[in-house]
């Protein structure tokens, strides 16, 4: 089950790049689709299927404007029209590709798969990109053989730092009782929260002298399908205020992470972390993306575990809730409540029921 | 859905030899089935799988005329009666396993897989095979993951050349345009068409002045299930005519292809290439095969993207017919008009009424 | 279909050693279960599914007599009761996880998969362990995808020896002619034969002057689900008797191999061979582990062809009954009658009236 009428994180920019047969295949929410980008460097995302039977478009070649399936040499403009049947003159009204709308934004290449009428790009998410000069982040990708949905609840419980991540991202139970505050809107949840009196995550403590403590701000803008926006600062511990407090601050960060359903089963991870211009040192967003890198095997792991299990036992086996559920609840409500206004009205009705 | 009165190819005869333990298995439409070579050279189909407890009879030895399954030792002769079952002097009558009517012809085996009464030697396409002294034929194999019902639509359509094979077999729009005619038969179909003053096919351009023309004349027997038999002459551009024409010829060839469903999913292809033994040169045979060898992986990327593609969405992809559906359409009613010929009444009734 | 009260191999001592992070999970079953040795050595086998969201136990870590996911850091005493949630004061009853019975026995693991009032430690098979003395033992590990059906088959049946393993454990037709008796018991079968006036088994053969004959005993027990416990001994041709003959006894050997079915498609194979202490000599219970290394190689091929077959044409494939099913039939009584009893009374109804 995947919201069609939301943006989903195609890729970075660069995986599309201006090279001569650069055709690129994505599974995103169960739909195949091939992106290229035009001379003018606007990117299309049309079905990765030719109309005619079936033959993926990503095989093909980029002609001008234009995608040419190399099955049969049918041309189909950036529109998903098409304009050439070799040896053929007349075209039918059937012969199109669905083409989906498509917003290049902050190194990120965003995909609209639900009603084009209703592709508002103010929907997409903040971010942070690699072409921001006022930060120095740095890019990775990952694939998860697992449901998105264990993905949300993943990311909206920073309490799994302390357990998941305690060689890497965490090194401290202070995650656990770090107490978040969440907001909730229609698309996402907000959510604040501070870690304080702690050492910097386990894989930079080699560069402070021992026992330092720091207090660490965490700001996380998470919305559906499943990106996570998370403004990170450290501070030296007890100088920090919740008002700004720069004088303090020991390393400002963003990390950027979209993540796409692929399908039930897989998702593409597209994911980012560096620090600000201000506070970055050489070396140092390079080592934070490296840590993203280590951490993402470190949830995989666990992802695809249980994936396997739930596959096998159903929701029967999740027996007991905890208090680190309530994050993942509600970004996992926001979604459900857009799963059931797209579902067909007798669909609706009967969830109503329920 | 595979027609069972028909003759498949299991392979080349020397995939079967007379070495001491070769039994070969094959997938062939849907049954397993075990090959072997009797000491006096005659090739015996059985099906692979021990009337006892389905062990597999190719991984038994060959004893004489018969086969010993190496589970128990049942010993089945050639024509898969039990006539030894070690321990134990009574052989219960089900004690047989299934065999299959066989014949070698132009150095290919053929298994018929339906009724044995109904098994007609004269319904074997015709073909040149390798021991043809007329003929410098090379063969090849490949395994392509895919319908055997894509297979067909591709073989019939030879204005895929100029998309799928533009830097192999193909190199000009004058496939697209070659405006094949096909005559409908029984059991297949038979086309003929010219390509004329175009360059020889790309993989073979460099062996001519650059700019040198020719007519290329193709004739296709093709046969369900997917024989595929081309008789492929080059003429020097403008010499040839409708009628025999040798002293022009620059290279007459055959290309004969087996296409053998193994299930729905998956086929063995069996092919060749080859020159005649007048117009052969050293090494020229073999850079024909070798051509079909790097041109059959093309196909074989594309039919397998449709073959995913058309399992996930089903036939209401196929969005929009094209002229060169023609020639495939032609093949396809065939098959299916064998298909529903073989089919149980009730089934065939149903099938009339829609 | 798996018998639910029975002890089920989870594999040798030494793979759940006191290593600091050794868990070890296993499927039983269909169940997945994790291992782990406490501090006083005594084996733990938990549900591998956490109650909260299904992650893995077996990513977790020891922590005293204690397991700790670390997803969330839920901590579950050896009893299966959480004793913590980290963040969380209370703690629910449902965050509980499964327990099974475990006993260590002569060098295995054995897990009660089925209701704990009910694990009586002498349901446990006899068998011969490396932690012998008087033994030799040497052991090993398999996997091998069937269905641990078709292994009860396999090995309550000889005769295969004389075919299967013709070069390896066989070598002569006397055992397909051993005329084995079966006693038949409430969990298992007894077997006791001679195979008079033969070879050692094939891979021994150097070892003897040429046409040396020997006399070999077998007595086999063998218990569901799966576990074969051979007492092996040969003797100089026509010495022994059916009472103690040990002065003409040339090698006494135990092999206990036992075969816990993972899911339907799979099983895991835990064996052993060696000789007594009396009879062993340097590299003799060596070469006899080796042999089973290579002979279960052997079974495994043949087994997984069948495996294919039967999934793919059912028990309709299997036509003919043969003299050698008369001792897998005797086992596969038992399991059906102790699986009959454990089904549900409508079950059991429907089934006595069929």
């Amino acid at each position: 089950m995947f919201v069609k009428n939301a943006w989903y994180c195609a890729g970075w920019d660069y995986d599309v790049s201006q090279g001569k047969n650069v055709l690129v295949s994505r599974l995103i929410a169960g739909e195949h689709v091939v992106l290229y980008r035009k001379p003018d460097g606007v990117v299309v995302a049309m079905e990765d299927r030719c109309p005619h039977r079936q033959a993926p478009l990503s095989l093909g070649r980029k002609e001008g404007d234009s995608l040419r399936c190399l099955y049969h040499g049918m041309i189909f403009a950036a529109d998903g029209q098409c304009t050439e049947i070799p040896g053929q003159s007349v075209i039918p009204p059937a012969a199109c590709v669905r083409v989906f709308p498509v917003v290049e934004k902050d190194s990120w290449i965003w995909v609209w798969m639900g009603d084009p009428a209703k592709a508002d790009p103010s929907l997409i998410c903040f971010s942070v990109g690699p072409d921001n000069r006022d930060w120095n982040i740095k890019t990775s990708h990952m694939q998860v053989n697992a449901n998105y949905r264990l993905e949300i609840a993943n990311l909206m419980d920073l309490s799994h730092l302390t357990w998941v991540h305690r060689t890497s991202l965490g090194g401290t139970m202070k995650y656990t009782e770090a107490g978040a505050k969440h907001e909730i809107n229609a698309r996402g949840v907000d959510t604040k929260f501070w870690v304080r009196q702690v050492p910097v995550p386990f894989f930079s403590q080699h560069l402070f002298p021992e026992g330092t403590l720091f207090d660490l701000h965490f700001h996380v803008e998470m919305t559906i399908p499943c990106n996570f926006i998370l403004h990170f600062r450290v501070f030296l511990a007890g100088t920090a205020t919740e008002g700004p407090s720069d004088g303090q601050l020991v390393l400002d960060t963003y990390s950027c992470q979209a993540i796409t359903p692929r399908d039930e089963d897989s998702v593409d991870y597209y994911y980012s972390w560096g620090a600000s211009r201000e506070t970055d040192s050489p070396g140092m967003s390079d080592m934070l993306r490296e840590a993203l890198d280590v951490a993402f095997l470190e949830d995989k792991e666990i992802l695809e575990g249980q994936w396997q299990r739930l596959k096998q036992r159903g929701p029967e086996g999740n027996k007991v809730n905890i208090i680190h559920d309530t994050g993942p609840g509600k970004l996992l409500h926001v979604l459900d409540t857009l799963l059931k206004a797209e579902a067909p009205p007798a669909a609706r009705q009967k969830s109503a029921a329920q």
